[in-house]
């Protein structure tokens, strides 16, 4: 059944999970029952229109994408060119599928605040809280949550490590990029010029090889929240780059994990402190560790992978009616009350 | 004399200060040795060209900016309409003197890094961080700054005060707006009722009537800091919208504040540790305060009013060497590699 809502799945753009971003948009396509068009923006932060019944990833890895519509944004939304003059692309919201840079730091955020874009998708300070992993650590602390302790350090800072193994991991960028597991003090040179390759600011955590980890994804529309399943993610070590990028195509729904009612009570309060009303318009996952019965975020997807459909039963449902439930921005009144009280004053300003 | 650098003051957008951000650019015209041109932003986030021999705040009041020429921003840069096709408006950096929403909450230094213009002004995380004073707090902590002991409420929740007075804030917004000192219980409510209508959380601070302030703007330029004299602002309980406002044409330069040697290197510190890389390519001031001879910060005005240009001795060389330094982005090198993989094991994805 198709419903009436258009969505313009936006992807690609000037981002180190450019490639991810692709094979999550495209996996929407076999998700999603609305009517979906496809605006994709390439490295040089270009906009192009792709048609829905023939994109591939190979559209964009040959170039091929090229010859498809050039798109313009400004406050008339997305426009393409025609004969005479220019024609907008129609559609009600945009779903941000960027993942990293541009898509999860906040740049799309702005630009579409700017344009008057109603889209889903982290806003401009949920996307700089998701994305730094120092703000996200002190973001959960003042919604009552715990995190992993850590040391932070910047770079050509001395930097000492007491207690191995540690996980480091650069501050900003997602998808495991830049981080090491560290073994031993031999390791930790090779790991530390890898994560400032990516980043002046990094993060070592101590690493607990048996750590339970638990994922939720979720939203809130009209103040209700709608959580999705819990899943235990099967994983080795971690997930490296290339693991969790196969990971963006999942479609098939999974089964919860098999925690008790107690710990999945306690999991869910935390999403829902994370989620409170900084992360409106956006659906989340929040990854969680549990050690000892108490709940520890590990870190928030703000834009997960394939938008974490997997774990809904409703996928289309929650997309749907978050699509209908987007904040508002108060317009503000700007009414010249002062430059004209200046002017009475001063004769002329 | 005049120097070879052109920069554009990008100034007013939908801003509850978007008045004295008009205040703040015509200021410049007096301060400013280098070529300057303006583009105003309306409340409709509308770009126009100003001229700059003409600009005065009237031209905003009555509309009549609506005569000049409307500007575009792409690719390009920002260009104007010509009889045949579109000319680009020709300028080396641009100043972003946004006061407020659209400039200091990071939705400008989204829309400026996703186009690439060069600009003076915080960048998106920066803006973020001063924007929200809970962040600001938090961040002053990573960075080793103390700050002002505070409650922290978000709206619907039951707020009880146990000592007075305290000064109660929006958590966002700046300039003074929604901001309430609060002497007893029976002020509370209205207090609580005007901060809660500019933001749904707000925090509440101890209000210590004879503290000391004093204000220190900065930069850093090929890692070196360029700091301004420390002022400590003349003022009464606190300034509120109106005085502040009068406060941004304020171009005549200032004694420094009569303090001690060591509290001045506290001040000094205090500011380096807050602008570290954080705050790259942009020139702030931070406001700080200081009790029992231990510096707190107070806030970070990421865009200071006039740019705190009375502050310094040498205010036209700072900003031109600060527009030869901006933080440079590395570009991304997206290849591929892994949509590749993918179809040469998938045959076709």
């Amino acid at each position: 059944m198709k419903n009436n809502k258009k969505i313009a799945i936006v992807f690609g753009s000037q981002s180190f999970e450019h490639e991810i971003s692709i094979v999550s948009a495209i996996t929407m396509k076999k998700v999603l029952k609305c009517e979906i068009i496809y605006i994709f923006i390439d490295k040089y932060r270009e906009f192009y229109l792709i048609p829905t019944d023939i994109i591939k990833s190979n559209l964009f890895s040959s170039g091929e994408y090229k010859k498809f519509d050039k798109l313009e944004l400004n406050h008339k939304g997305f426009t393409r060119k025609k004969l005479f003059g220019r024609e907008k692309i129609k559609f009600d919201t945009v779903l941000n599928l960027v993942h990293g840079g541009d898509g999860e730091d906040g740049v799309l955020a702005g630009l579409f605040k700017f344009y008057n874009i109603p889209f889903i998708g982290p806003r401009i300070e949920a996307s700089v809280v998701s994305c730094n992993k120092y703000l996200t650590k002190s973001y959960a602390h003042s919604c009552g949550v715990k995190s992993i302790g850590f040391q932070y350090f910047t770079k050509n800072e001395i930097i000492t490590v007491e207690k191995f193994p540690v996980i480091i991991k650069p501050v900003r960028l997602g998808s495991s990029i830049g981080v090491s597991v560290v073994n031993n003090k031999e390791e930790l040179d090779y790991a530390l010029d890898v994560a400032f390759e990516f980043d002046n600011e990094i993060i070592i955590e101590p690493f607990c090889a048996g750590i339970k980890e638990y994922n939720l994804a979720g939203t809130k529309i009209e103040n209700e929240y709608q959580l999705s399943i819990i899943e235990e993610p099967q994983k080795e070590q971690f997930l490296d780059f290339d693991k969790k990028y196969l990971d963006f195509n999942r479609t098939q729904s999974i089964l919860s994990a098999e925690i008790e009612t107690q710990l999945e009570e306690k999991i869910k309060e935390s999403f829902k402190k994370i989620y409170n009303t900084f992360f409106e318009g956006s659906l989340i996952r929040c990854d969680f560790f549990v050690l000892d019965n108490e709940v520890y975020l590990n870190e928030i997807n703000p834009i997960p992978g394939s938008m974490s459909n997997y774990l809904f039963e409703e996928f289309n449902t929650v997309i749907e009616s978050l699509s209908l439930n987007l904040p508002k921005h108060k317009q503000i009144n700007i009414n010249y009350e002062y430059v004209n009280k200046i002017q009475s004053a001063k004769g002329k300003a």
